[in-house]
This record gives C-alpha cells, sequence and structure tokens, in this order.
C-alpha cells in the first residue's frame, strides 16, 4: 500500500477502506508518512469529503493511535458532553452535579485551552482548594462514590489527532466536516465515553458560522457515534449572542450556582435542560426525554443539584462553602456600568467580540503563556429581546484595572439597540440518531 | 503575508496575484515555506484551477527561481519545440536540421530523462563521436554559424520547479492543467526560446488520455506562452499507436536520415512538416504556414535538410559518414521478426507497450542507473490500417541478447489484428493562438 495512491483515490472521490485509513493514521503517528503527503491527503478529503463509514474508520484509528481511558471499574453508563464551544458557556459545570444528582455516572476529563473565558478546569478553580490533579484510582472511586469527578487532561490520547489538527492549521483544511466530527469523536472516545451528548453552536460566537454547517457537522458526529457502538444525540444551539449573563470564570461559577439553586437565566436553563434529558435518556433513566426533563427540574427545585454541587466541590478539595456565601471567590477591583445610549429594544449582542472584550480583561488565554484572571469578566444586565432606557446598565464590566475605556468600547460598537428585535431561538434542532 | 492565507484562498475558488504567486514559489525554492504547506497549495490548485493570468505568474515566477540561458547573442528568433513525450518521437532529430535548413537558428538544449527510448541526447550519441558537452560560447558560436546545435542541460535552472515536481510527483498533484502547463513553460523560457511550438500527445502512449486534456493543455500552454511575450503554437497529434516505425537510439537515428533524404514513413513526415511549418513562421520566414510548409518541403527533397544535418554532426565531433553508410551506426547482434498470427488489418498498435517492450531490451533507461543500449529496439512493418497475412512480419526485434520470447509475447498482446480497422487521425488540432 502506498499512500501517493491512496491520495489520487480520495482525489478521484473514491472511498477509502478501513484497511487504507488505518494504514494513513498509523503511518503519520509514526512518522513514516509524512506531513507533505497527509497535508495533500486532508486537501483532497476537504473537496472530496468521506462517507458515514471512512468517518467512522478514521476516527477510531485515531482513537487507536494512542491510550485510552479505561472507565469500566465505573459502574452504570458513562455518558459525556461535547460543546463545539461559545462564549459565556457554563453548562458543563450545572450539568455535571445536576446529571449526577439522578444516579448517572460523569467521569469528565477537561482541558484549560484558550479562548475568551478558561476550560472548565480554570472555571472550577475559581473555587479555593479545588483540584483536578486526582489519580486514575482517586478518580474512579469519585465517580463511584458521589456520582461525579473531573479530572485534569492527562496520557498520550489521540496522538494522531493532535499532530493532524496541527498540521491542518497550518494548511487550510480546518474546515472540513469529516475531519472536525473525527477529532471530536475520536477524543470523547479515547476519553472512556459510552455515551455521547454533542452541543454544536451556531453564530457569530461559534466555530460554525451558518446553519447549514452546523447541521451537517452535528448529523455527522451522531452517526460516527452510532456507527461506533456509542449512542450519541446532539443539540443545535444559538451561539449569536452569549449564552446566560456571565463571562468569566468565577463569574460563571457564581451563575452555576444560581442555576442549581433554581434562579438561573432562562437561556442557560433551558440548555442545561435539553442536554441533561439527553444525558439521563441515554443512560437508561426516565422512558423518554420528557420525563428525564421533568427529572432533572426536580432536582433543580428541590436542592439535590446543588447538594450534588457541595459534594463534588468539598471531595475535590473546593472550599464547599463559597456556594452558599459566593461572595468568597475571587472578586474583582472594580465595577464599571457600560449604559445604554439611547431608548430601545437589544437587537443584537455580537457574541465572539464580546467574548474579545472579556479577553482583553484576562478572562482568558490569548496564547498558551497567558495568565488567566479569575475574578475578571462581563455581566450582561440585558439579553437580546429586552427593553432598555437610555443610561440604563447594558454591561456590568468586572476588572482589575482601572481604565477599561477599551473593552468599553468594544462591547458599545458590539451591542445594536433598535426599534426593535427579531426574537432568537435558542434550540435550533435536536437531533437523536 | 502568510502562506496559510493563500491556501485558503485558492481553497475558496479565489484568484492568487502576481505578489502572493511571487511570495509562494520564492519562500518555496528557499525553503522557508515547507512542503507540507506547498502540498496543501498543490492540491487546491488541482481542484480549483487557476486562470490565464495566475497560470503565467506562476511560469515566470519559476522562471525566476533560478538561472536562465542568455541567447541574445544569436541572430534572428530562437524558436523552440518541445514534445509531452511519445514512443518513438524521432521529430526533434529531423526537425533540428530540416528548420535550420531555412536560417532559422535552432539552439537546442537537450536531456536524456527515463523512457521507452532514451532522449535526444542518447540518440544523437548512437553517431560515433557526436558531443553535446559544448560551452556556453561554443554553443552560441556554432548556431550563428551552422544555425544549429545540441547542448546537454547545465546550470541552475527552474529550481522551483525541479522541487514543485518532485513534491507533486508523491502527492498525488501531478495530473494539474495549470501545474503541468507553467512546469513545461518555464523551463522552455528559461533555456531562452523566443518563440515556442508544442507537440502534445494524446492517446495510449502519452501523459495526457483524452482528447479533452490534451486540448486544455495545449490551450493553456499557448495562453501562457502569449501572455508573457514568447509567441506560442500548438499541435495535438496521435500517439495510440508509435510515431513512425523506430523505436529505439540508433534506430531512430536511421530513420531521421531516411526522413531527411525524403522517404521518411508518413506520419512522422507529416508531423514534422505540421511542427516545422509553425516553427518556421514564428521565426518570421514565409508569410503563412502553407508558405513555410512548402520551403520545408523542397529542402527535404533537394538535399539541403540532409546536408544541414552532415554539417550539425560533424561540427558537434560526430562521424558525419554514417549518414551516408547507416550501417556504420551501432548494430544489435540479432534480428528476431514478430510474425502475425492470421490475415486480416492491423486495428491497433499500444503505443505504451510497445515502448516498454523497447525499454525490456534495453532501449530506455527504467532508472537513472540504467545503461541504455543504444542499438536495440523495434522496427515496425506494419502500421495501423495495414492488411497483414498470416506469417508476414508485424515487428523486427533488434536485440543483443538471444532469447527475446518476453519482448515477443509482449508485442503480440499489444498488436490487435482484425477484419477492419477504424484510421488513424494524426494531427487532432493545430492551436494558432
Amino acid at each position: 500500500m502506498r499512500i501517493v495512491d491512496l491520495i489520487a483515490k480520495k482525489q478521484h472521490g473514491k472511498s477509502l477502506t478501513t484497511e487504507e485509513i488505518n494504514f494513513m493514521i498509523e503511518g503519520f503517528t509514526t512518522g513514516e508518512i509524512p506531513d507533505y503527503q497527509m497535508s495533500a491527503m486532508a486537501m483532497a478529503i476537504y473537496f472530496q469529503g468521506m462517507n458515514d463509514h471512512e468517518r467512522s474508520d478514521l476516527t477510531m484509528s485515531m482513537v487507536n493511535s494512542g491510550e485510552t481511558i479505561d472507565l469500566s471499574a465505573i459502574h452504570g453508563v458513562k455518558v459525556d458532553k461535547h460543546s463545539t464551544g461559545g462564549v459565556g458557556d457554563t453548562t458543563t459545570i450545572v450539568l455535571a452535579p445536576l446529571v449526577a444528582s439522578l444516579g448517572v455516572p460523569i467521569a469528565k476529563m477537561s482541558g484549560r485551552g484558550l479562548g475568551h473565558t478558561g476550560g472548565t478546569i480554570d472555571k472550577l478553580e475559581a473555587i479555593p482548594g479545588f483540584t483536578v490533579e486526582l489519580t486514575q484510582e482517586k478518580f474512579i472511586d469519585l465517580v463511584n462514590k458521589n456520582k461525579v469527578a473531573v479530572v485534569g487532561q492527562s496520557g498520550n490520547l489521540t496522538p494522531a489527532d493532535k499532530k493532524l489538527y496541527a498540521l491542518r492549521d497550518v494548511t487550510g483544511t480546518v474546515e472540513s466536516i469529516p475531519l472536525i466530527a473525527s477529532s471530536i469523536m475520536s477524543k470523547k472516545i479515547a476519553a472512556g465515553a459510552d455515551a455521547i451528548v454533542l452541543d454544536v453552536k451556531i453564530g457569530a460566537g461559534a466555530f460554525m458560522k451558518t446553519e447549514e454547517d452546523a447541521r451537517q457537522l452535528a448529523h455527522a458526529m451522531v452517526k460516527i457515534g452510532n456507527l461506533v457502538g456509542r449512542q450519541t444525540m446532539a443539540v443545535i444551539s444559538d451561539m449569536s449572542q452569549p449564552l446566560g449573563n456571565a463571562i468569566g470564570n468565577a463569574l460563571e461559577i457564581k451563575e452555576a450556582i444560581d442555576t442549581l439553586e433554581g434562579h438561573g437565566p432562562e437561556d442557560l436553563v433551558d440548555l442545561c435542560l435539553t442536554l441533561g434529558s439527553q444525558m439521563v435518556h441515554l443512560a437508561g433513566i426516565g422512558s423518554n426525554l420528557a420525563e428525564a426533563r421533568l427529572l432533572l427540574e426536580e432536582n433543580l427545585n428541590n436542592g439535590k443539584a446543588l447538594e450534588k454541587f457541595k459534594e463534588f466541590v468539598a471531595s475535590q478539595g473546593g472550599d464547599a462553602s463559597v456556594i452558599d456565601h459566593p461572595e468568597r471567590l475571587p472578586q474583582a477591583a472594580y465595577q464599571t456600568e457600560v449604559l445604554a445610549s439611547r431608548d430601545g429594544v437589544l437587537s443584537q449582542i455580537n457574541a465572539d467580540e464580546i467574548g474579545i472584550a472579556a479577553m482583553m480583561l484576562g478572562a482568558g488565554r490569548a496564547n498558551k503563556e497567558s495568565v488567566i484572571d479569575l475574578a475578571v469578566g462581563l455581566m450582561l444586565r440585558k439579553k437580546v429581546g429586552d427593553t432598555v432606557k437610555k443610561g440604563e446598565s447594558l454591561v456590568t464590566i468586572h476588572s482589575n484595572q482601572l481604565d477599561v475605556t477599551a473593552v468599553e468600547n468594544k462591547i458599545q460598537e458590539n451591542i445594536m439597540i433598535s426599534e426593535k428585535a427579531e426574537p432568537i431561538q435558542l434550540i435550533h434542532e435536536v437531533i437523536l440518531d
């Protein structure tokens, strides 16, 4: 078998067999297939696509390129959730204790990453004492005992994916549905998931800018999951404006607490219940999605989800008292209000640019060396569709610097007040198989 | 400027500017742009193509990547001819003295290369004493004095093309019209041509297998030439069966002598007159192609072309007596006839496989280390459309090995005798601008 023949095969629109895909990924991982052939192949895939079987073969080949996490010692169906990423997305912090409160085991491996705010781990570390440095044994024990634990990424998972992603990044081949879908799915499967719930974001603040791309990606991933024996469901959700009100690490922890206390922002609650009911249902609890949703709503209202959060925080060394006393979370030195310049209705909050404004404050990493300020960020006071009066606050800036003019200007430029607003649909589509 | 942005631009079907193409080729030549980005770009070009201006920019960028041959000291319009390669193609050996006999300067840089037989230089070296090792001064002097000289390739011409071709060869991006066209044209222009005549072959023995591909390539090259100020014309000619009767180095020299004496094989003569009349016309001789053709026919018949050949051979150290005594050319030890197995009409001679049969005898190089046997080869006794009787000779094998069973079998398998034959059209198209 020669890679140059496989490139030509794909280039001419033919499908690659399981053996051919394994040959390609194994050779690329060991370095026998050089970058210049793999980048030509990636470009051929960009133009010619891959069918469902090629996508699932590519996914499993990348899973098999490295170590995998063995969660078989955990009782029950391990359901993982993945979001394609957005601005102010606090769902994981809410969902982990909420879903676990129904007895579903949540064994979450999470990362830090680059972006507008930190990753899930950074956010959790806003809680004094909280650590994700757990041994594999301790991690599994905690999940069996409390039904929920979060651990930092470790091990050499999907090295083929890491190498391929780095190559795609410099060769214009990031935007390929089969390559994105197999990259995401391989990481979830290598991390030990039995079932997967996907939150594919759409809009200005999301990687996928168009409805059609988001739909294709979501369907591609659900198909891969089901073909490789991991039941998978997906939601396509709005990311034209930030989700919830908080954008920033400690601020999002505070918002998660509010939500677990039963009074979270409407959109965040709705999305958590939608994704959560899929997770619960995939774990075999509740006879249908509607019943699963009712069970989750019950635990938001009866305090059980909040109790589970306290237990989870304490079990990983965190100061659980912050949950009843959120003022003990890191606090920024200054608060500055961004005021409405006219009367009207909020018609647009550009999620991407608002996320960048948060990053300018220090809430997220611009590069690997950046140090995050856990206290800073933004609190939206108004969302799209809300009426505002001139001089009312639109956003509160939480900063550790006195001069926030540049951030204020960026926010003003990216919030539009009009006579009327088109309503935003939060859930665009639910994909069950 | 970043190459990753240029890849994305091409990937999305946009055109690259002159500056962008220069940035890409300069960076690739120096190694600042790595192979893995260039191969992704080549694949994007394969799928999205290039417009006429991009093609001419790419051509000139490759010309400027290395040395160029300065032929300005030669008087007159220097017209070069290029063939995309076939089996038994003796045209260059005929055309050089024939066109020069009308006073058109032929300053030919030629190569050895791989293939069914040797290159033009190998063929000429079948003449005892002939050398192509000339200094640049000597080469130019000879052209000014005799109007014709052939020199071996030297100098670092079009290094970008060499590097890009090697990369395309291993990344499935050879078959791209803009990349093939700019590769060929850059080499001709770097070798000093003022005007170019192209012979684009089509059929089993050619690189271009379909009429459509050959036509696109020919038009692409003519357009490039005219855009960069080198008047260019092209012919699309048949290579489904070998051209002429001889396949082998000394055998083709003998055939060239026959042709210059006025009794060459019909198809070879026709193609030489077609290409030659374009060369003569581009050099400014004859008021139109038909008149140029008449002048060439005259010199084939009045002995002037043959005289020019003798002068040319002698001027480069060759034994010109072989022209009157072709038996002094290298002779193979054995001749074996391949006989017709039935009565009928020759309906097919698979050029590619017949070429391989010649290579099996040692007439060509399978790899760079192969040593050519100048004496061996094949003489076709029949061409497509000829009637044959069972037991008549179809082909004479000239070999230095006694056992030629494998070669005989290959020839028998690739010559078809039927009840009737479709006539072969030699000249498919003439492209003047």
